[in-house]
């Protein structure tokens, strides 16, 4: 895709001179140069949605901020104001052109919405574009801002946005689902399983309600992980000593943020940490790589309790969404499960890029702040798109097999270890191995040894008593 | 995106029944099923012209390969053929809708290139999409073939391809440029590093030499790595036995796809191992991490070199590509680098999703194929574009600095590593802390300790002479 | 190491008959099979004191729950507590020969305690060691219990204990040393660098206090992550229901534990979770990885701005501990900040463990707990044992090198963002252009161009300020 | 541990003066030096026999290299060489007491060596310790050397002998028990699975060849990667380019070592890259990390077909090696796959550690050799014994259940997929349905819908003719 030779173009400067760029976009000289110097990836690597509402949330504060603190005149910055909401709503997501792989630090992402706010607004006030007035992309739709600290806040804004409109709600439904099967099956007793073997019994209630926990757990640490995120570097500028920006601008800034999306933002303590490090975001992704894992857990359970249909476990049964094999007639494959175990092998790798970009900062910056907003902003739409697909094709639909966990559940000889007791563990141990070597029923075995009375076995050997202490 | 409810459909069928599909869609039943089954990542993640393209070869060589061995019609195949050859020419990418996160043998993205295939293949005959005549999907078009060894074939096939159609250019054009500089400045004494700290002289062609060694080594290692790939599990079908194949069927099969793509793929020998497991893909993509890993040190030498422009090294310029910073004025930062060492830990994470997925086979079946292969190709795809971008906008302008180079190695300390051989290793450390201590020139502290005359200093130590071994 | 076929032998036996046991050892039958049957990584995988001493803990705590309950005879329980009480104190370190890669549940170490404990009871009681009697391991010392929920009792009982008696107080020795650095440093100004490249002053307590706020950050998160780990197994039995114990033992064990301790532990609410999944300990090693990547930032930082003597940045000293080349005499290299830097890549290797094998439960039960606990008590180890090297051979001796700073400030081009308020980004980046084109001082260039006075200069540009906003 | 403190000590002296070492060992200043300013994991992490043994060879080769050249004394290299053999005989093991995490170059193992061979061959000589005389550390033991080069040959050097006589056998052991087992059991025929589900038959021979398939695959990529360690850094002394070693003492250097090892040790063609990265270290890394994961699916394979006893797959038994659990009597578990599947785990964060650290190196060294080194060391140490241990207390016990394979076999629905041939993909499905539907065979379905005769069905669905292709 080269933008600038379909069509005509406009001529746009900056400090290294004149490019031409389309003359139906917005963007100007550094969004165009970055277009031709980084074609990395350039299919599935544009930024989305979720960033460029952010820097437009991010410019519409700033503006507000510095109008209010009278470091810009308050028509420039309604102006402003106005292009921003524009980017915010969505109206201007084709202006923004760059991929992810840049400028380390975003400069050109930022410049990007510099650029187009500055030439909208421009457009808005009757001016020419790319003329710079009366609104300049540096000087007043950047203004006490740096790359440095206007994209990380970004970041955060993005991130915190994503979790709680796309991921909470998704995952929520899942859970919610899990949670009404846990209650529904909260008697239905099955055998448990350890180290793949039979055990002693649950109840499917209480096997669900083990993936419900841990999805809460997950949950509840992404939410920890999140407010580190309230901490912005805006007012950092260029190495967090705030130069050139007002003193109450990164306060000032972060509550109009914090007016915009309704979360507690606010300037980061210590600015210096703020730009040359993203602690914050490599904690959230790690909370999101939990999460994950408990999703793969709780797949993977579905899918082994739903193996068969003859000759696996069997216990559940899962929709069948769609013809499993193009070889096998009739098969049914637990595909969702499959799904979402790719899914968390994927937000595990994106884990792994977020957690090294994370080391490698220097001095006063991070330069790998592109990489690891785009590998959480990509975890949290794969786990949230995800849960909903699992939710809606897989686990609304779960059915106990009632007759094979009645099946399963008389065979079982782990119900021995109710025996412990009242005879020990040694001569419990002794009726297992007895039952095993025989094949018979264990009740068979307990007689025949001689360890208890029919009675006594019939009392002490209860299935759904043993799944409540 | 629902495809469905826009303007017209086409009623299609499979085992569950009939599904609406858009008129002007040649996909079936089983595609529209799994575009509303998996409404995962659909905006990044729906399959590109290297897995479709593949899609294409594997259909068209399974359709001649069956033709010959008398399986097929050649009236039949013939059809398949001239629709395959759409699909390898790209002219039909917009009926493969399917994403990654899909069933994990990939059966539905088997069964959308046999559903289009087969439509198309119907329309050539002029029959009627959808009425499965007379070219079926499955018995035709999928025959002798099972998603679980054809999906596995067309991920080797694609990376095969875009191994060498794409990275093995890309980083050859960087390396060129790169063994060009390393020639270029083959006699430019420098100071060597190492512990960050000043060491014994090297020339700067040397030092680039490196960087030409590691990447060298690195793609030795990602062809060794693609010849694992040369192994295709055809003829495997459902579980690796084969069933309903021709017994020639894979290595006829095999000899097509060499056919049509120059590369020597061959039936695999285990078919049991090619559908439960990919170890020759995580080869690959451990390969490719290598190659990342090479490139990351290249570019992180490349700026650290070029840091300052007063304040750090310097001795290298590299091209002003852009303005650096939206607040520091005049500022010219390393970029490419910058973009270059992102790729690396994304590379990095592709990398622990695949090794990851890679494990998770249970008995006859991986069910994590489409994550894999899409995170080596878009490992290839990075690692290409960033080389091309970072040969064009960098490596090419690599220029030393030499009023610095020459400055920074007469200040060094470390020549005094030359007189080891002629006045001890303890002597020689004795004039080195002299002189640093004092803040005076080598040969003024080796004088003033009385170990050489001016005479031996000069015969001694001679920077050029101490890189040649 | 064949322990049995040293000297002198007992007999133990367990529910698969007889085994011989070195008589001067406590171990009893189930742990000399595991020393016959996991001879892996003998070397340096045998527990070591935390896990010991957890399992001491446990043991104790649960016979004094167990004889609160009436589960358990006084007189048995005072036995086994003051058996426990030696394991404890690292008495019987000698008689826990086992390896972290055995049974994945712990089992063979839960027994390894349950038979130690019984047979050093039993030889108080007076007893025959062996014969079970008075203390029977299963059914007295392991009584209510299965290793299912003991070992990960065991586990995060280690671990919090390792966090607060080990990894605070060595990081918080770095930290205390750094934060005195920050503040006597806090108005020694000197270069900021982004990108690598030159920008803006900061002072050196600023760049130091970026390091003191990521450890604080990274610190604060451990300690919330460790929160999750006083949610205790115990209680739960084999599969979660508690079968076997006493409906309040889980609880009142874990009273005893926060009364051994000092940490306030409780039963978990979820034992289902509690067993199948070890999700607290994955957050805690994702937060200690992102403790280990900040101390690389901050070990990086340190030898790069030590860098030199002569060739690089060097506006830092740091202390010279040992020769640093065995080869150029007088060289001394950041040692220190390597050896941090080396133990940040095994932390995130440890961590890659735990998080992968967090993932692999099945049904009730994870078994991947000993691999779990043994990374993550070694990444603690190693960052405090790093910590405290670091701070002792290394920070405490940071020094400026004032000379250089100011050298390099008087340099720095950046100073001209000061004027950006005063004559505009476009103007100001022209100067700098000019001042590094011609070689100049900003001043010189400024006055050049006529956009400013000699006083105007002298007032804006004052790199002092420009730290203080 | 302080070893000074304990006896009487010796003096001796390095660059930056004197120190007090134990008189009980052959260590000089530096080796001290390192104890006290790297105390970090001591209890585990001190080099072992692997490398103490390599360093040995290092130093005499480098030895009979320099005498031959006449860069040494024939006299001085001859108690060189009887140290160096001390050191390679493993007698002087209690004199390398330093840990991984000390200099990144491995420095001052790299000066313990010459230190203990010095002090050693001076003692030989009936010279005094600490003298250096007639035998210096440096100039000497070390003569045409630097640790740059010296300790990645030694990491080499190690790594191909702990492959070759440790790695190649034990994972060669067990694959020749799993080979065997797959011939004994070629004809066996069972049920496939695939995603979990049922499917065609396959052989249990077929399926463990599967395993066997993919552990040679990964083996022959070990001994690929174990290739490029045949390169050595030896002859590039303190940068790359050979400064003070004789031009040829590399190529006859590495002669030495072949002579001492029998494998073909080379001088690497580019000595910049060999300081600088070790890449063939990180392939070799990720090679174990393959050979890892088809471990763990074997290993995960032989723990679901064994899972049960009654209520899971159950396929196959596998030795009772030890008591299961501590409270479900009778219990039998499969430890050993536990056992592997946590190695796994472990090499794969072992992998994560060498990938990372083998991209941080800077300019003409990576410091991060020596826990890259180790990573490597500890993963081949862990897959060898784990791969004895489950060969002798699993693989070689493994024996099918031959009563459940047939009984799964015979209620398998997946047969059906042999009449798509015959009947088509469609009528096979409805088959398939029908009888899963139902709860009859698939013969009673097949025959109920009339598309195939009694006669028919029993000549085409052959389950042992299903697994030949």
């Amino acid at each position: 895709m080269t933008q600038t030779t379909q069509g005509q173009t406009r001529t746009e400067s900056d400090t290294m001179g004149q490019v031409q760029v389309p003359a139906n976009r917005y963007w100007g000289a550094q969004t165009e140069r970055s277009i031709h110097n980084f074609p990395i990836g350039r299919d599935t690597f544009v930024w989305g949605r979720p960033v460029i509402r952010a820097l437009g949330i991010l410019k519409k504060g700033a503006a507000q901020a510095n109008a209010e603190l009278g470091e810009l005149p308050q028509d420039i910055a309604d102006l402003i104001v106005r292009a921003a909401d524009e980017v915010i709503a969505g109206k201007l997501d084709e202006h923004f052109p760059l991929v992810v792989f840049q400028t380390g630090s975003g400069t050109q992402s930022n410049m990007n919405a510099n650029e187009v706010i500055s030439n909208r607004a421009i457009e808005l006030a009757g001016g020419e574009m790319g003329s710079k007035k009366p609104v300049h992309p540096n000087d007043h739709v950047n203004r006490g801002q740096s790359s440095n600290d206007t994209f990380p806040t970004a970041m955060h804004i993005a991130v915190v946005l994503e979790l709680n409109e796309r991921l909470y709600g998704s995952v929520g439904k899942l859970r919610g689902t899990l949670a009404q099967k846990a209650e529904q099956y909260k008697d239905l007793v099955k055998v448990g399983r350890t180290h793949l073997q039979d055990a002693t019994p649950i109840t499917l209630g209480q096997e669900i309600g083990g993936w419900v926990a841990q999805i809460d757990f997950a949950l509840s640490e992404v939410k920890h992980a999140e407010q580190g995120l309230y901490d912005l570097a805006i007012g950092g500028t260029a190495v967090g000593t705030g130069l050139n920006a007002h003193p109450q601008f990164g306060d000032l800034a972060a509550q109009k943020y914090e007016a915009e999306t309704g979360f507690p933002f606010r300037s980061a303590e210590n600015k210096f940490a703020a730009l040359s490090a993203h602690d914050a975001l490599v904690q959230v992704s790690a909370a999101l790589r939990t999460l994950a894992g408990a999703l793969m857990k709780m797949a993977n359970d579905v899918r082994w309790l739903a193996s068969g249909p003859r000759n696996g476990i069997g216990e559940i049964t899962i929709p069948e969404n769609e013809p499993g094999s193009s070889i096998m007639p009739g098969k049914v494959n637990p595909t969702q499960s499959e799904a979402m175990t790719m899914v968390t092998t994927r937000v595990f790798g994106n884990d792994a890029t977020v957690a090294f970009a994370g080391t490698q900062g220097n001095f006063q910056l991070n330069v790998f702040k592109p990489v690891m907003v785009h590998a959480v902003l990509e975890s949290i739409r794969l786990i949230s798109d995800a849960c909903l697909a699992f939710n809606d094709n897989a686990a609304t639909g779960i059915q106990p097999n009632e007759a094979r966990i009645r099946e399963n559940l008389d065979k079982n000889l782990m119900q021995v270890t109710a025996l412990n007791r009242h005879i020990g563990y040694d001569k419990a141990a002794a009726i297992a191995k007895k039952a095993h070597k025989e094949g018979t029923s264990l009740k068979e075995a307990a007689l025949g040894l001689g360890y208890v009375t029919p009675e006594e076995f019939d009392a002490w050997v209860v299935p759904l008593e043993m799944t409540r202490s």
